[in-house]
């Protein structure tokens, strides 16, 4: 294993238990019948276990929006072409994607990273370059990338978000963008959880019942091939992964061993997830579960990860947009521990008993 | 009926169905795959339908939360003292309050009105004074108020939203407070919509299973007693309903027959919904459920109404907490389909055919 990945997994420490009691008992002091903000009140204690004590805010917020293309994208399992890939990248640079318009209503910088893109980029203002390759290979055909690329895409994902905090991050968001990465993330989540391949596939930008019918074949084939071991988050990646994916994974790990909350967006973000939780079993804690995306293998793998969603919204974008709104959920969570008066400051009678 | 509620009544017309086609129209236009992102888009579609026509944002929102107390109080149903509203109107003024941290996040202005609270208040900035008497009459022992009194409450209501619209007001959102309204809130959702007692009635701020069971006695004896007529909201409100209740349901009409979206919080503030929307079937067009509270009888009122929560956390406070995220996902809404790129304006592909 690498050194910066080895050492990452080793700084994911459990959560501050003391923090959350100090959380937890102010909650019940708080100017409100007990209990009575619901997830509000577990995300505020959660927070605080990350961080190790209570905050005031979340000042500094990002999403990561990670693109790579997939050469899955061969087999005809999109209704986008694959240029969509690097035409988004653009778009986001230029502000004009959801995920822009979202970032600057919850006041998070979007960063957008490409991971590998076909044909890459040239040097560009705020397009972060981690690119490993020029997309994978197509996985019904052999592995989608080599194990050292795997690796390589983790690392990249950690050295991107330890930039981020050397900028300031208080809360970090995770996005993807790649025409094809549905199916890399059924193939992941297939492999790692052992679900059937139909349970986990999904239509991703629309498919009609037909080209879902293909998809699952396509990604089945995939998985027949490569036979990823489900014990080895590295070979499921390598094997039938993408590239953002795994920086997506980096960024999660990272974020986690320098005690930051990680919001994850919909299935590639899950997807990214499970490698990332194979590798470090203590990172879910970290990890916040934003929405509920209709990508039918987002369920399957949220139940594995043991993850509860903020939201379900209907929403199958990605680029970090279930993320964005899930992010300020979390900020509402930390805002109303941090700034409620207590029933002595307010003067409020407490409960009878 | 009196005269500014029949006007209102009279003003409330249906959605703008050419506005609602070119924010549809303009949703399949924009940089995503079509439908993806969900509800977001149904309601950009249907902010577009009440306004008359596509909005850049949501610059001027408020949360109206009314105040008032509950004769009901005297049969042991709750777990604060009634001194609890006052103290609580103290807390909303002075900012304390979980809704003043929340619309201080979303950048709503919260507007604090005493529809009827024990003892009243001296002239006090910032509290808007309608009350219409010192709390409800305990319903179990004759009508809550007059039939006079909850024409009252309407119409003070609608002056209330009427007032906010002159300082300008984009969307609109509703909260309560309110010590023993989730009784007089019980009752009233038992009443309109025909469904048992034991069935809509919760443990509000948290009561047990013995203090529940008192409770479900107390709304029948109240219902038993009082007899209100279903189909006459009026009557509803009168015998069974709170004087924050009748004002939130003013709040709800005055802001349709205006064309701005209501954004209604948990369980009274869907009682409230209830009456308006039996005095005004059209009005349910303008209503936006922002969360599902976990007291029971609100999954009941909301299928009865035809509305489906966008958020679903826990949280059962009541304030405006839950409108107030709601308000912020019906922002991100709007947002989106105001500032997201084309298809044309980013040279992105759109799907294949």
């Amino acid at each position: 294993m690498n050194h910066s990945l080895s050492r990452t997994l080793n700084e994911i420490k459990p959560l501050d238990k003391e923090a959350m009691e100090m959380a937890r008992s102010r909650q019940n002091e708080l100017t409100k019948p007990k209990g009575s903000l619901g997830r509000l009140e577990e995300l505020s204690i959660n927070i605080a276990g990350i961080k190790g004590k209570m905050v005031t805010g979340l000042e500094h917020k990002a999403i990561v929006t990670m693109a790579a293309d997939h050469g899955i994208v061969a087999e005809g399992v999109t209704l986008y072409p694959q240029e969509v890939t690097r035409q988004m990248v653009f778009n986001f640079l230029n502000g004009g994607a959801a995920i822009n318009v979202l970032g600057r209503l919850i006041g998070a910088r979007i960063v957008v990273v490409d991971m590998g893109v076909m044909g890459g980029f040239e040097p560009y203002p705020d397009l972060i370059c981690k690119m490993v390759d020029f997309g994978t290979r197509d996985m019904t055909r052999g592995p989608a990338m080599t194990r050292q690329q795997a690796l390589d895409a983790i690392e990249n994902g950690i050295e991107v978000v330890e930039a981020e905090i050397a900028r300031g991050l208080d809360i970090v968001g995770t996005g993807d963008m790649g025409i094809g990465n549905t199916s890399a993330s059924s193939a992941i989540c297939a492999a790692v959880t052992g679900e059937p391949v139909e349970k986990v596939t999904g239509r991703g930008e629309g498919l009609d019942d037909e080209q879902l019918a293909h998809k699952v074949k396509v990604v089945q084939k995939a998985l027949e091939l490569n036979k990823p071991d489900s014990k080895d988050p590295i070979d499921v990646l390598s094997k039938v992964g993408g590239f953002e994916i795994g920086g997506l994974a980096g960024v999660m790990l990272g974020a986690a061993a320098h005690r930051v909350p990680v919001v994850i967006d919909g299935f590639i973000s899950g997807a990214a997830a499970l490698i990332a939780a194979t590798l470090s079993p203590g990172l879910k804690d970290y990890l916040i579960a934003a929405h509920l995306s209709t990508e039918n293998g987002h369920t399957v793998l949220l139940k594995y990860l043991g993850l509860t969603p903020l939201l379900s919204l209907e929403m199958r974008l990605g680029e970090g947009t279930g993320a964005a709104l899930g992010m300020s959920i979390v900020e509402a969570a930390v805002k109303t521990l941090a700034e409620m008066a207590t029933f002595s400051e307010a003067g409020v009678a407490k409960e009878k008993h």
